[in-house]
């Protein structure tokens, strides 16, 4: 039997799929910080193109033949069929997984951060800036913008920098310049260090931080790595692949799984399929958002406008929030802490096409030791939500008798996630219930738009 | 322009090579350590079948349809044109790599756990041991042995049990039992623990402790990853494949490079090719085996018999040797830290059929940083020792115009290795000149062997 699903190099998708030509409806604008009034992106922080493509309602966009040239380092992915999970699990379900760990870098982190780098280099850009918590989408931009010969300055959240050291490396293996955030290199940094010269940063800070070096640094441009609908855009590749891996063996997918943190893993698998169910051309899909129950966006945000990051400083959009100044406890899966998803997703999921789902991260390890031991790859904490719902969704499938097709997006290897098997193995890991005050104080916060 | 050079999973190869059929003469007999009499493998310690394949001379085995099912997890793997490396170097050199990468345990070395595994399983085997240090193997193994419903024990030499805890929950992850040698499990681990309770432990007590395991528990044998023939068989795979994706291309290299500690990947990947040559159908073929200056045996050491293990247990072969009590110095390159090498190698050496180079570690991971920001994998540092070769006759060929063929074994990534990395970029990396000294006095301690 075949374990995998691959096309060659020359059946790589030649454009990317943008859902919002089929929305129903548009998105609503997203909206200036300080004025509250429609925006685009900043052009001291994003490309044309990019902001282009961010506003764009072309149904395809080229992908450009210098990153087609790129993705094909680890581009086509497989796609496997999980015999040894089905046996396992005693399912009559066929499960797949699109494996996305074979990318340098280690994730579909890669698929955006190549054509970011790309469209910055193209005009003019010479330098990217970006923020880093666990470090995946840092060093997915330290692997891109080496290939197109731009410098990459990354700030990594000064705990996360203390403490994961081999992420660090893999993004200076690549030739980027990492410092620890709060920094010396910004106004913003400078402040933080002089109110705490030990202080363990946050994501906020070193977003702020990457902002004002891209804005005050010439021929500088600052990048993100989810949310935003370009990002999503370039995601679709994964997809579009697996559309064409499953034709090969005359499937479509029944349900789809995967792990929700900004929404780009998620959406760039999904939305390919889901386009089909907007256009009308197919009637049955179910769609299923997983999500970590200490950050439940999707199961018990509120969907409205909110500021994109926890300091105020990005654009406001409308989303599942909750609430961009709630912090959430410090789960395994650093990946999936963010306040909000991205708008297209949310809208999606508002409108009843997604469906979304939120897990203990206790079970969802116990399903990524599962997955090591009888598929063979040790996956990241992140990914393993989406493999817990798809566990869930193959016994009951076991229980009722049906022989579902179901897709899950195996978004990245879990090789610099040891220390949190470490912790689980140990049973040092703790389940947070949903922090239901929390989330109730920070949606007190929301901005008051009048939309 | 295509990168990689794809087969489908129904080109796997399906018989695994013996180089044995095509040396010039047979090898010299292996000896029994205590009364150096021509021995077989220990019954106690090996599955029969893997003895009948360590002396067989059958130029082709079949590969069981169970072992080709787990291999079909990553195999076959991708072979790449590495078309920025060459651009980098301004070479007219043609560079090709097999990317070992891509297996669960990340390296070549899976592809002979799988078949050792399987083979002990159908003899009625439950349990395998073994010793790692700095875990590939024992990695490779976990991982195999769960896919077959074996158990697992693995001696890790205590100080690599403290300093890389990550590998050891990495083989935890796959249901093995890891535990810091010396152990309270063997007889060997207590004398040598209540001599000194905080033993860092070596390799040669691991070992000792892994086989008196196996000899003393009911359905237990012990494993071994590289240097014995069957290992080398389940290897060729590689070189297997790499065949038919050249032939895909109408290509045959020039020259192969490949890193050598013990010889399984090395030769895994030349032999194929080498029988070409043997067998008088080929007649140019340049062959370049990779060392550490550090470690030298093919380039430094004598070609003589010896025991296969520092202290005297395993069984004796003709190989080239560092003597068996040589210790060598620290180097990154864990895997390249062997004081012999398989014996159809060695003998291939002897011969004139394969040349040895020996390189120093900054040199190394200098090669090995630029494979990182050209072709965009970091590699493992015993991997870029082969790197390290490709890229000196990269520039060889620059400089003389020559359009060679160079294809060199890429056996596995370096996400574990990334501290050596830093040691790297921190300018702490020493090169060790070839230990004269230290091989003279191990050298005086050969085995009196009267062949």
């Amino acid at each position: 039997m075949m374990r995998k699903i691959l096309l060659d190099e020359d059946e790589i998708p030649r454009r990317w799929y943008n859902i919002l030509a089929d929305l129903p409806g548009s998105l609503d604008p997203m909206l200036n910080p300080q004025t509250y009034e429609p925006t685009e992106l900043p052009p001291f922080l994003f490309a044309s193109e990019l902001n282009r493509q961010e506003f764009s309602t072309d149904r395809w966009i080229d992908i450009p033949e210098e990153v087609l040239e790129v993705y094909r380092i680890w581009r086509p992915t497989p796609l496997y069929r999980a015999k040894k999970l089905e046996e396992a699990l005693k399912t009559p379900a066929k499960i797949y997984y699109k494996w996305e760990g074979v990318s340098p870098p280690g994730s579909h982190k890669p698929n955006t951060a190549v054509a970011q780098a790309y469209y910055n280099m193209k005009e003019g850009i010479e330098r990217l800036t970006t923020e880093t918590g666990a470090g995946q989408w840092g060093s997915a931009l330290a692997f891109a913008t080496k290939l197109f010969d731009l410098e990459c300055m990354v700030y990594m959240v000064r705990v996360s920098y203390d403490q994961k050291p081999y992420r660090r490396v893999l993004m200076e293996a690549w030739g980027a310049e990492v410092v620890p955030s709060p920094s010396n290199r910004t106004k913003t940094g400078q402040k933080y260090l002089e109110e705490d010269p030990d202080s363990p940063g946050s994501l906020g800070v070193a977003i702020s931080e990457a902002v004002e070096d891209a804005a005050t640094n010439d021929n500088t441009h600052y990048t993100l790595g989810s949310v935003l609908n370009h990002v999503i855009l370039h995601q679709t590749i994964m997809g579009l692949e697996a559309k064409r891996q499953f034709e090969m063996i005359d499937t479509y997918p029944d349900a789809i799984y995967g792990c929700v943190g900004g929404g780009s893993n998620f959406s760039g698998g999904a939305f390919p399929f889901l386009g089909d169910k907007l256009r009308g051309e197919r009637k049955e899909l179910e769609v299923v958002a997983c999500e970590p129950t200490a950050c439940p966006t999707l199961t018990k945000g509120i969907y409205a406008y909110d500021f994109g990051d926890s300091v105020g400083l990005a654009p406001i959009v409308k989303m599942y929030t909750l609430g961009h100044d709630f912090i959430p406890p410090k789960i395994h899966a650093g990946g999936l802490r963010y306040h909000g998803d991205a708008p297209a997703l949310c809208r999606l999921v508002n409108d009843g096409y997604i469906r979304a789902e939120a897990y203990h991260q206790t079970d969802v390890f116990e399903a990524a030791v599962l997955f090591a031991r009888t598929e063979g790859f040790v996956i990241a904490p992140e990914t393993a939500h989406a493999l817990k719902g798809v566990v869930d969704e193959a016994i009951r499938c076991r229980e009722s008798g049906e022989e579902k097709t179901i897709f899950f997006l195996n978004s990245g290897h879990g090789h610099f996630d040891l220390s949190s098997y470490a912790a689980y193995f140990e049973g040092k890991l703790v389940d947070y219930e949903y922090p239901a005050e929390l989330v109730k104080r920070a949606l007190e916060n929301l901005p008051k738009v009048g939309v």
